[in-house]
This record gives C-alpha cells, structure tokens and sequence, in this order.
C-alpha cells in the first residue's frame, strides 16, 4: 500500500509491531533462510531493481545533482553482489537473542539471568545510497527486529524493488512480510511524524550527513542513534617514531578521506615540529592533501601555498571535511593537544603516535571518545574491523552503546526469574 | 551559591563537567574515602540536618500535606543511620570503572578492547523523600559520575543541609566538591531549563511518580530514565499449585504495596477459579485488599461488597494501585492471559504461577516486560534482590539499561585500540 496519511503510517507501526513479536521468537534458522534468499535474489535476479536504479539515476541526472551523490545512488551487478555478500556474512554471525548474559542463584533458591531479547522495532531514515535498505533489514532481522525504512527521495524506485525483494525473500521463508516496513512516499511531513511515533519505535537509526544526524537527534521523541559524525585528531607525541607517525598520518587522511573515522587536524609536539612535520606534510601533499595550518605550522611548512599549506581559519578546527583536506597545528605539550581535542573534538576517534607509555596511558584514560588509539590509524573504527560483524552505524553518545554498533547494539534483555514458591521477606 | 538564574544554572552544569573529569579517574581508595566519610557524617553529625528537616517538616504540616507525605519527608536518627548503612555497603561494591569488557586481537596484531568509563554528570530530579540525595550522590560518585541534584521544594531545607554534607565528606577526602550540584532554588522553570541541558547532562533521572517520569521523558532533550511505574500482573495458570499461588499473591500484594514492583492485577484461569479464586481472595482481603472484580470473578466471589469485592471498571485494569487494591479477572487460557498482560502491563514485572513447564517458557519468551517470572512473588525485582549491590532506579525502557539499574547502568565504554603502527588496508 502507498502511504499517504499520518493514520497510514500509524497502521505500518502497528504491522512492524505486530511483526516483531513474531520475529522475537524465530529461530537462527528460519531468520537465516530469509538472509540466504535475499542474498540469493540479490545475485539472480537484479532485472527490476538496476530498472528502477535507472530511472532514479536518470531523473536525478537530470535535476543536476552532484557526480558524487550520483555515484553514491547508483546500483551496478558488482555492487548488487557485494551486498548479497555482507547478506550471507550476517546470516553467518551468531545470532544475538535468547543469549544469558549472566546468571545467578539467591540463597533462597530463587535463579535470576538477564536473557537478550530484541529491541522491537527498528525505524531508519537514511540518504541516497539504496543499499542501506538491505544492510539495516539484514541487521534487523537477524536482531530480531522488525523495520521501519524510510529512505532518500532520489532512489525512491530502487527502495521499492529493494522492498519487494526484501518481501519475497521473507515470504519465500515462511516469516510474516511485515517484519518491513517501508515508507514509500518521499513526503517530508511523513518523516516528521515518523519521528514521534515512539509508542510504535524503539530505536531510530539515522544514516546519513550531520543535518540529518542532527535534526533525528532534536526531533525524535524515541531513543534515536548519535553518531556517523566524526571530527578526528592525531597527536604526534614528542615521543613519536616520526616514521611511523607520517604513515599513520596518511592513511588515516588519505585511505578514505569521506568517511566519518577520517581524521581531520594533526597536532604535533613543538619539539618534534621542525623534523616531523615536513616528513608528515610531504606524503599528505603528495596526494592531494590541502593543509590549513596554524602560524606555527606554517612557518615550519614553508610560505603560503607553497606543498599545499594555506593558512588555518578559526572554524578549521573541529570541522569534519570529509575530503582531502586537513588541519595542522603546533602544539606545546601533551597537556596542550587533550585540551584541543576535548575542545574540538566529537568523541569519535581519537590517536596518539608516542613511544612513551606514559602518555600513552594518559591519552587513553583522558581523552573522551568512543575510540582512543595508540600508534594505530583512526580509520580502523568500523564494526567489522573491531570484530562485530557488521554495523548498524557508529555511535558518539555514551547512552546504550557507543562506538561501532552490530547486532548486539540492536538488542535489550528480559530479567527471567525462576522460583519455586518464593515470596520476599 | 544560590541558583537563580538559567545562566547560573548553566555555570553549575560546567562545575560539574569538570569535576566529572576529575571522578571519571579517582581511584576506588578515593571513592570509598569520600563514602565513609558521608557514612560517619550522616551517624554522628546529625543535628544540622535534623534541624532544617524539622523546619521543613512543620511547614509542610502547615501547609496540609498529607500524612504519607509528611512520613515520606521526614528524617530521624534511625532513617539518617541506615541511609549511612547504605552507603556503606555502595562502599563495600566493587568499583565498576576501569573494567575491560572484553578484549580481542586481530589478525594484523592490533588489540582493541572496551573498558568501562562513567557517563559523565547524572541530573536527578526527585520529590519528597531527602536521602534520594544521599543515595543517588552515592551511586554516582562510586560510578564516577559528578551529578547535579534537584530536589522537591517541601524538602529544600533538608537538601540543602544533606548537600553540605555530602561537600564536607568530599572535601576532607581531597576530592573536588564541585562533584556534586544542587539546584537549592525550587522555582519549576529551573527544572524546565534542566531538562534541556543536554550539554551539561549525560543521563536524566527522575525519582518520584509517575506524572513526574512522564514529565521528564517528555521533555528531557538528554537520555533519560523511564520507570518506576508498574502495572504488575500475576496469572494463575491450570496447572498452578493452588496453595503457592495464594501465597505469593498474597506477598505480590500486600508486603509493599506501595512501590511499583507491587501486584495490581491478578488473573486466574478459568479451568480453576472456582477452587482458586476464594483461596486467592481470602488472604488478601484478610488483609485489607479491596478487589475490583470482573464479572466471572465476582460471581465466584460472591456479590458485590462481601469480602471486599466490587466490580472492576473498565479503567481498573492497567491501573497501577500503590495501595491495598488489586483487579481480579478469569481468563480462559494462557493465551487471554498473554494479550491481557500485553494490553495493560506497563513492562515491569510479570509472574505466571504454573506446574506446567511449557506454559511458563511461553510466559518466559512472551512477556515483554523488563522482569518476568515463574512461582515467585514480583517484589523481588529490585537492585539489592538480583545481585546488582543497589540501584538508582528500576527502567522499563529496553534502551540501554532495563529493570533494576545498578552501578554498570550509570557506565558507558569505550574503545582502546593499542598498535604498533598499523594501518588500515
């Protein structure tokens, strides 16, 4: 059905509700039939969705939207494929629920344990690319969840192939199709009211640039995910092994500079300054870095333009680029570089490059964010690389979880408390 | 100083995130200082705080407040000594932060793991009782958390003394005193402006009824806590011991029924309601219970007004009593009794009581409640009964913490990431 009135998606609530009582008791089994016949329809049989992804790319061609969204929009074979793969590695994970967390005996016999159940009902609003569609259905069923998606205007079509495969692979495995939900009209008031349907919502999963991240944040009046936003320092300790702290450096700017563990501004000691920052600016420029320096920095570096250096403004600092660009800055001490970074930072990720194990351990008890590192690449913040499986996103709020969430991070659990008899004194 | 302004407020709320780094650090021998100090001020340095109680008392009498209020509020040499036990034995728990949840290597030689951290400043607001000020400082300093007070303007006086105290235990430990806040203006458009400090507050928590929990999870833009409020069930299954089931209704009920883990609704299957049923109602009104009735009930029970019977009305069920009042329905199976519990229960705590091992897994998987249990009374969910030390409060919300919250439920984590110089691929 297309959804047209608030009522109409109060009715959805109420199926993805319904769903997930259902979907709370599945087994691993039948919740990874349904993942394998995704995975599978994703491979064989992509006539309908790459049509749909044609019209939408078509259309948003031609209203002129930038080759970079483009090229997030668009769905090829190849890309089809990689998310059957990541379909078939979360049918692989553990599944989550039913787990006993922990477990222990009263001494009047009384056995309580904490069981995983899931959320309930997992309600996402998300831009652009349409393969976010599957990556969250997959990650909520095998959670347990059910889902509410609510994607981008521009890949509008894709969503709804995407959805009906979706159906069929649920159908085709004998679970309730209403263990999805989507919401198929691009209408921005539905997203409003989407927004305060907490009594139908448990956890709203915003993915997508900080506007969005931001508006969910200030309008949800469900738990809502913090996160996907990350403004990230490296310090180069006056320790550091100028080397390996120029690596670093480079590929934690460089490997992908659009995503959120990117890093953003370099601090270097004073007292390594002169001979490091040359070495770390040098591979930055190479590849196309753009350096905003701060004066000390600059007058190390050499004049204006010169390598790629232009000068700092105040605003350079605690922004996320997102692009090849960095920020460069002198700092006097170690004391000096945490205050920037609780200052400028987002609690993201977060590095020091030292071979001294104090501020080491300094750096790490101190600086808040959901990641802390040591002589290692802020870019290996990611579900998969910290051993989850997968992510749902990553989150910089303190509340539930924080950092990298994967299947866990979708969950709750039940007090079960078996008696035989016991009343409380 | 006194609070009386939104900007004042705000200078409070940066005091406390100051001193939140500071505790976040502290060792336990630090922590556990500044509780047995409390513990020795709150047994042998009582007359301040007895005194401005009194004030506060007679006032309160003068204004009419009620006698359960009146008892709610007042403090005497025993209440301030097991208040003193109390922090003692949060003394006496293990110190949450700092723990390594769980670690892992990857195949690259980098080690991440997650240690707990506290989530920084807790804001309480609370009504009437004053040792909630002592208790929720406790819990938070042992949690290492700063945490900004706002108790009820009948028990200002008391607060304010409380307050000093808790300055002095910390002051005489060496540890800043700015690590608790107290609001010590009762003006409602402070508590509005709280509510939306959520620069300054990690975590809400409100302590006191339930229009006050819905005030707060309204309003708060920061995570807050929702709970306290129970719409508690016990079914009496076919294949209950009837003798047991009488019992622990009995103890559901009438050991406390005041607080939320209390009994409100009792259902009973049809197949032995007539046995029951009286079993069941006997005990209870010998104790004063009056019994709001459905139909099928009642006509067991026998007519309106004997034994303290009456028909229930319709919004009797889902009602949460917090007195010697309880709803009494048959129902003709496990199934009626599922989707009642579902329609009225409030998610806290559920009891079936049954023989029959399969009708109480169904009742174990089924019930979404954060505490659900087979042959025991539900008076036992509480932080201290199910091992957690003590508690800040019971959540009936799934996101991030559910039923009793102890020590670890006031902890975040984050991530450590030790490496030699690894980049990501």
């Amino acid at each position: 059905m297309t959804i047209e009135t608030i009522q109409d998606l109060h009715e959805l609530g109420k199926a993805a509700q319904k769903a997930a009582r259902d979907l709370a008791r599945r087994s691993t089994e039948d919740k990874n039939r349904v993942l394998l016949n995704l995975a599978w329809l994703l491979r064989s049989d992509q006539a309908d969705v790459l049509a749909a992804n044609t019209l939408d790319y078509q259309e948003a061609k031609s209203e002129g939207l930038e080759e970079s969204m483009l090229d997030r929009l668009l769905l090829t074979n190849d890309r089809l494929n990689s998310t059957a793969d990541e379909i078939e590695r979360v049918a692989g994970l553990p599944n989550p629920i039913g787990e006993v967390i922990e477990t222990s005996s009263l001494p009047n016999g009384l056995v309580t344990s904490r069981r995983r159940v899931p959320l309930g009902v997992v309600g996402s609003i998300y831009e652009s690319r349409p393969n976010v569609t599957i990556d969250i259905f997959g990650l909520c069923l095998k959670s347990g969840n059910a889902c509410i998606l609510r994607g981008g205007k521009e890949t509008i079509r894709s969503n709804t192939a995407l959805h009906a495969m979706i159906r069929k692979a649920l159908s085709d495995a004998g679970v309730t199709v209403d263990a999805v939900q989507f919401v198929d009209n691009p209408d921005r008031g539905l997203v409003d009211a989407m927004l305060k349907m907490d009594s139908y919502i448990d956890l709203l999963v915003p993915r997508g640039g900080a506007s969005l991240v931001k508006f969910v944040a200030e309008n949800a009046t469900m738990p809502a995910v913090t996160g996907g936003i990350g403004v990230c320092h490296t310090y180069v300790d006056r320790s550091a092994d100028l080397t390996m702290a120029a690596e670093i450096v480079h590929n934690a700017k460089v490997r992908r500079p659009s995503i959120c563990n990117a890093l953003d501004t370099v601090l270097v000691h004073a007292e390594v300054a002169v001979e490091g920052l040359p070495m770390i600016a040098k591979g930055l420029t190479a590849s196309g870095v753009e350096l905003r320096c701060d004066n000390r920095s600059l007058s190390i570096l050499g004049p204006e333009g010169s390598d790629g250096t232009i000068p700092a403004n105040e605003d350079d600092w605690g922004r996320e680029f997102l692009s090849l660009t960095a920020a460069v800055k002198v700092v006097d001490s170690l004391e000096d570089a945490l205050n920037h970074i609780e200052s400028y930072g987002s609690g993201h990720s977060e590095a020091i490059i030292t071979e001294d194990d104090k501020a080491a351990t300094r750096f790490l008890d101190e600086v808040d964010a959901a990641a802390v590192y040591v002589n290692a690449s802020t870019q290996f913040t990611d579900g998969g690389q910290f051993g989850l499986g997968a992510e749902v996103g990553i989150s910089t709020q303190k509340f539930h979880a924080r950092g990298p969430m994967g299947l866990k991070e979708l969950t709750s659990y039940k007090w079960v408390v078996l008696g035989k008899g016991q009343v409380r004194p």
